[in-house]
């Protein structure tokens, strides 16, 4: 521990120098024009995996954006860590929302600002540190190997067939991923569930254009007052869904589990006060952790028909169109709900519309239990640098790959994330405090020896 | 009858190249940069009226666009005739969709093709000739008084402040109106009812931005989900409104009536087929003809909120409006209405969102009774030319300056409309068929005819 410390203090400037060359570079993943940022990171990249130790880094074009491969065996007969992250970030817009210049890194009141600071420039940086420190004090006590991605803010499009085509290069014993936060500065926390996604557009057509809606109102359906009373029909009064079969492969969680969630830290008050909610809302018999953690949830993202200029236009619209996605929990699997979904959609539609009904997007839930070795090597290395156990969370939010890194690779993953819900992610003034970065990495080497020690 | 005739037949393409003179000026009220053709269409009224015979023509200008005076007092003790029309039009955009440039008139297959060459000027123009022909053939049997304004299509806004100030010129024994449609070429109608409007918008609002749906989601209250179960309680299962109190004002339509109703040429196949739906739907125990005419409905206009843009994108929006707008029957009061939609729908505001409630525009219902001297007198005139005694017909939709008219100048306005449904007014393309034109010019002194000799 001694060591770490003094290693992490002697480098401290360059550290972040060197992260700060990284987040130079606008990679960001979603914008055709930044292609060449895409190939100019991975070189970056490549650069400072050898510089801090690796045997070997290559570039692996996709057929979308590039993968970064890396490596140090140590010894074939020692456990084999894989650390995943990713390269790319979101958009910047809207850029007038900045405070500083999004690929111009700034420290202030002990915060790096800047597009990727978190996520996942920031908390992927701290392990090309930690790994340096280990090889430069003769600490590392696994082989490890990198895979760093492009496409993580796209839907990771190109990753599962690269792990399907590189199955033996990527073999491991487990994955090691920090790209999730945890629970407050002084609260650390270790992911162990993400919810799955069964993303869809449904649009509604009733007549053939948009009518007056004086010479025809009353006599012909309607289809944005359709498609809101089919939404309608989604969800019962009790906030439960209402499609047949939803819940049927939803796993119960056991009393004592729920109790044991009830023990986090978690102010209701405080949270519809950040909010600006009069009252929290959702599936009755659950708490707001449960209904994030451990139960499903349909939203309506997104929804457009019709006049929506400024002032009256008496139409009766020819069509409206809504994106509405489901959070999956564990055991649900995305294609059937797609399914699911789209016949309870489609049985629902009255006379004089006719439904399309689309599936955009999807991904599988991820459940890591907490009895393996290297949960608890996860847990002890918490445990250590923030002098408190690290309490098991249930994410709300999806990870779509995991999933796939156990269905391909056959191996777990610990996401063992080291950022704040006030970092900001995706929106403008991303940030990550200097003291979670400098953490991660004096707690990194720490998962690596109780992990050897299995 | 013999005298009409030969008058149009000998005056025929003059009458025509007026007209064109008339829709050459693009006098659309909305938008801005038409101003000054706005103020060019009235000095070509004033010229026209003056030449076919009006003692004096005049422009008065209002808060608005100018509206133009005309009359010609042949007895004051002979009963008064006050036509009214409008010389201003819809916008012409999208411009890539007419045949022809919208401003320059032109005859094919027997219409004119041009903005405004139904909807109101080639309606508007019949009333100048027919005028000029009882003049030129000492057949003017009434008192003749003409107010033209520019604002019909924005909403009448200057009129009935117009009306208020100047009751003692407009006094009269009746309006004559044409700016509606007949049933078909050969089946003439005559309006006798209007629909009322409450135009209302709403905005539910809930997190004080976007969340991340996938963290927030299940939690708490869903905007645009809130939004639609709001929409889908305003009707219920039957497509009857369901705000309390909405129904109170509505009269009730006699059996007698609504068998009349039915005898309407009408067919239901058609219809649907028109306008590509497989049923129509609307309030149980109305049929379609009923449900426009004789009852109140409810229409989203448009509705919007969260993300609409190409794929998926894991919001929980924090806002989602709508614009929602009821047709009332004659005796509903619009501004109650208004008012009983906005405590209605606050009512069933849920936990978790605040809702905010505009109203934006609205007007009264209209129906003229069919016994009166002035209704006879264009019944009597429409037979004469179309050889079939007219339908009295109740529209759908909504014309708010004819129920003013009643209100604040005491005199009830005889709706003797020769558009067709086929003529595209407010769409690309617009037109206006030859016949319609000059056998609204041969009617109308018939009108005044039968109407003088009450």
């Amino acid at each position: 521990m001694e060591t770490i410390k003094k290693y992490i203090e002697e480098n401290k400037q360059r550290f972040l120098d060197e992260l700060f060359g990284l987040i130079r570079i606008p990679s960001v993943s979603s914008q055709p024009e930044h292609k060449d940022d895409m190939v100019r990171a991975t070189e970056y990249i490549v650069e400072k995996l050898l510089e801090a130790g690796a045997d070997k880094a290559e570039v692996f074009s996709t057929e979308g954006h590039p993968v970064v491969y890396g490596e140090k065996i140590i010894d074939t007969k020692a456990p084999t860590v894989l650390v995943y992250g990713h390269y790319d970030v979101q958009p910047v817009e809207p850029l007038d929302e900045w405070d500083s210049p999004p690929f111009e890194p700034e420290i202030r009141d002990g915060k790096i600002y800047a597009r990727g600071a978190d996520d996942d420039k920031g908390q992927l940086y701290m392990h090309f540190k930690a790994f340096e420190l280990m090889v430069k004090t003769n600490t590392l006590s696994c082989n490890i190997k990198f895979m760093i991605e492009g496409e993580e803010e796209v839907g990771s499009k190109s990753l599962k067939k690269f792990c399907i085509e590189h199955k033996e290069l990527l073999k491991s014993d487990v994955i090691l991923v920090s790209d999730t936060t945890m629970i407050a500065r002084d609260v650390s926390s270790i992911t162990v569930g993400l919810r799955g996604l069964s993303y869809m557009e449904v649009e509604v057509t009733g007549p053939n254009r948009d009518l007056h809606s004086g010479l025809y109102g009353g006599a012909v359906a309607n289809p944005v007052n359709v498609l809101s009373k089919m939404i309608a029909s989604l969800t019962d009064e009790n906030n439960h869904i209402a499609i047949p079969g939803f819940y049927d492969d939803v796993q119960e969680v056991s009393r004592d589990e729920r109790n044991e969630m009830a023990k986090q830290p978690f102010n209701q008050e405080e949270y519809n006060k950040s909010i600006d909610i009069n009252k929290e809302v959702g599936e009755k018999g659950y708490s707001t952790i449960e209904r994030i953690g451990i139960r499903p949830s349909l939203d309506v993202n997104g929804i457009w028909g019709g006049y929506t200029g400024e002032g009256a236009k008496t139409i009766l619209p020819s069509k409206a169109s809504a994106k509405i996605s489901m959070r999956l929990v564990p055991n649900q699997k995305s294609k059937k709900v797609d399914k699911l979904f789209e016949e309870y959609f489609k049985s629902i539609a009255p006379d004089g519309v006719r439904v399309k009904v689309t599936s955009l997007h999807g991904g599988e839930g991820y459940v890591s239990p907490i009895d393996t070795v290297a949960y608890q090597a996860a847990s002890k290395a918490c445990e250590d640098t923030f002098g408190k156990k690290p309490i098991p969370v249930r994410s709300g939010g999806s990870i779509p790959i995991i999933s796939d890194f156990e269905g391909v690779l056959g191996v777990k993953s610990i996401l063992m994330g080291f950022g704040l819900d006030s970092d900001a992610i995706h929106s403008p003034n991303e940030n990550y405090p200097l003291f979670n970065f400098f953490k991660g990495i004096e707690t990194i080497p720490l998962f690596f020896r109780y992990f050897a020690e299995q």
